[in-house]
């Protein structure tokens, strides 16, 4: 049977200024005890490196990639291109249009070559859903993950308790 | 060792009419021979029966949930709510808003539950999306999915040669 | 004859930030001194504890809900597939896309099952919408809003003639 | 107690056009026994008599105005603005921009003047929402949507079954 | 023959936070010497002294009108539908849709009664589109509105010599 | 005392597939009697005799232009760049962005310049605003703008008419 | 000194698909009499061919790339990536977001890759941009480009005096 | 054989406020050594300027146009119209619209009159597309163009190796 420390993930960033938004992605496979590698490269400014790593990531014992990049964010359809994996498309707002261009960039890939995408600057889910698509072979990882949507329902209820009291004051 | 004949996909369709582009998402995950199932059922007109399937869609043997839903389309994040499975959400292009509308209403999920988006009408990766996931745990999987990478190719180089003829009447 | 202090309406919001946006919600309802409960809880992380309260609300007395939620909000949909009372939709703009994806989310529901929708953000006016639903039932309501409508329109006028003053300085 | 025989909305359309769309809002209201009064009434063309209408909307018995209009959409919000009674808007797709303008003219409504917006083209939604306005009042409505609920329930089980079938063509 | 001690303009604002836009189209008319009456008045809160006002715009001798505002931005359709004078509409940015839904609500007016639509937030434009309305009967105008064009012109001539220092810099 | 005989327009489009739009706006100018001419002068094609044209335009006698324009709409920009009359702008929706692209082009001119914007494909406004501009100085016409006004509130009142008769039906 | 029959263009299609639109484009190079070669070549289901070839595309003697791609339109990124000759993107209109989609997946490229983006299904420009960009070493074409700007002009004048004669019917 | 300090390029601005993005398209070409002359030429308050500039651009021995412009950006597409050298276009961000006015403005040109269109903001892009243009005449700028692309790649490297760093801590 498949055991979760034997589960690897890739994190991509086309540019090292996501790593403001993408530190929480790393965050939760750190917490959820997942083995990853981090990198920033990019598919315009290094894109050998990034078409050498994606061919060469299910040999090197990827199970997951998950890409963010901005703007014109070719990034995660790139990767995809080369790799029978699967990959996980964050759009990064940038500076102008809202993140609708890195969305619709990463989103609307042509058939064939799927990318899976969150939301923009989705740094949260990507982590999860990387923890969930693991969680086909590595069983605990189930577990693991009912138990962060409990974590998630106990805050709801204490921010909920928190908010009767605010409540007073209106 | 996992065997894909036990892997499990269901496909669930807001409504009927969404049938025309799931089409080739059911097509292809036969092409695969995956053991899917096919169901409508909608988060606004039969939430229970969602949330039920759902809630019950791992015990059920489940790998992947594939969803597609239109307009305010909240199937796949509903479904995702209730279970740890990997959701694949599918946007369908309605009457109005050229799909952007399904699109926003499916990819921006909140931080927590993550529901993997493709593009607009995006049905063939859709079930591509599940294949790479499921050969995660299912490794034949990838073999089927790098020959299929291959016959995309070999599509590309065959009408490229029948271009270079119609090129000549121009 | 039915009278307000029997009206009952929930304000539900799908995280406990919104409700520096909802507050003047809760004071317009105050105002109306009407009968209010408020709660955190969320379509995505507490779903079973939505569907519960929505399938209930009938039964517990509530005349309308107000459900306010931002990106892909599916609250006032999700709220609104369990009960057959009024559900109002509050657009919430978060971090990206200008409340545009939540617009959508919550107003392009399908057939069947419709939210009312009120602008982006739109927190006094789910209120003021909420006791014009009630004013159906009870009456008493319509002169408070018929008043109500006259104090905006003495507020429009002290603004004009204070503009009048600041007119001199151009 | 209330008797919904005694129940009465407008149906108001901003152009003779917008029929072929409020057909099925119309139809539902008679399917529902609501007795209902149908205009063509323009917010320019007609503006004396849209205010007028809406002045008196309330000392004429109205409980609720539907109003549908496409483009730059002003009459469900100049109705509001002389009424106490809840308008409800239907955004009319037209021939350019998909329905985005009429929609955001109408939900965009300033603080103080609420409509209750349905989406694009929501004729049939914008029925249910006034019986469900009008069913806090008259509560053997609330029945009546029950039931109206039901059967689309039955409905999406009816398209499931057929669907079945369907699939073993594929 | 006209003089244009005789144009009178209205400049009406929905609400008076507009008047930090709006000052630099009055500040112009100002210049241009145009009389101008300027008041707060929205065609939601205070919707009869908007229609009467247009009502008797012409008898109380204004040649046009500008009107700004806001979100579902329908006062100068409002005021177009009451009057023969020509309506110039200024759509005010507000917190949300980056004034996308100001504009769409004012420039998309139905056939019949047209809006002359100048850009988001454009303050200026719409004092001199007033300006060269105007002109049409109070020729002298003209000659003002030519000279201002040749400050226009003299003005970049001056940025682009200060410019050509800045770039000894770079 | 100025006569509307002696009034001049000129449309200007910036393609001849302009025509199949912009034939009503030519239609609603000879209804009224305004002497007009009509030219295709492209800002891109022909630019020297764009620029000609409106540096001419005062002296031979035109009181407004009306200029429309698809795509990158410069037509409307250009023309008012080199004439101090006013001119109405047109956004003709052309294959792509449902006209977006012609209208924000058109109305979004920066300060200084200004250009009077209709609705997209809004061909009938533009003839009535440049109508209402020439009737600040030629009085006649404002009568007779009264007068159509009062035909457009008569043709809602016969279609409301045969409106009631088609609700029998459904 | 460079004689134009030495000028080499590519032109690369995403996808068979796009010949209807690309046609114009290899029909207007082949009128300049500039050598180009042809080919469907997708930057996802043939990324190989799409790097290497651009890898050698100035070795092989290209000039000039023109790269037409829709949906996640990664193509002209990816070539403009592997080459230093300059490449013009060509964003396609698909079956949802009117082009949108293609248009900022082209033109949004960072700081670093640029590509040289034309109008959505804009082939005649990207072939009449090429050419001006060969004209910068290949002076013999400037005059053909100057050449097709007074066919053009002359097309607009004559579509005028067309026009004329179909005014008379108006 | 031709050499790049004979090559010329000319940076027109619509605004002086345009300087602070346009201050690093200046820069990267007195890095690459080309002679640019820098200027605020508006296309619509100095009109005439405009013209005449790109009218003898040729003649003045201009091989490429950079023409940066906000809003309703007609700057590019009205020099594009005068001169047959290439003209390439950067949208400039303003207050309103996030900066899709200006790109719909410069980038949808109508078939006939290119721009070679960079992101938005993009001033970086428009220098570097100037030199590759420049590179197809001037072999020696692909040379440094090159080096260019390989000083990218090591920034990329570095900034990868300073993030393993970074990544220590999260």
């Amino acid at each position: 049977m498949c055991i979760s420390k034997d589960a690897k993930v890739a994190v991509i960033m086309g540019s090292d200024s996501d790593l403001s938004v993408m530190k929480s992605c790393i965050k939760i496979l750190k917490d959820f005890e997942i083995d990853c590698e981090v990198m920033v490269c990019s598919a315009h400014r290094t894109p050998d490196k990034a078409s050498q790593f994606a061919k060469n990531a299910e040999a090197n014992g990827f199970d997951v990639i998950i890409a963010a990049a901005g703007k014109a964010a070719h990034l995660p359809g790139v990767l995809a291109a080369y790799t029978p994996i699967p990959v996980i498309g964050v759009p990064i707002k940038s500076s102008t249009m809202d993140g609708l261009d890195s969305l619709l960039s990463i989103v609307q890939m042509p058939s064939g070559i799927p990318v899976a995408t969150v939301a923009i600057d989705g740094a949260d889910n990507a982590a999860l859903l990387a923890i969930q698509i693991l969680s086909v072979a590595y069983h605990e990882l189930r577990h693991k993950m009912i138990d962060y949507k409990k974590s998630l329902q106990e805050k709801v209820e204490k921010k909920n308790a928190e908010l009767q009291k605010k409540l007073l004051e209106i």
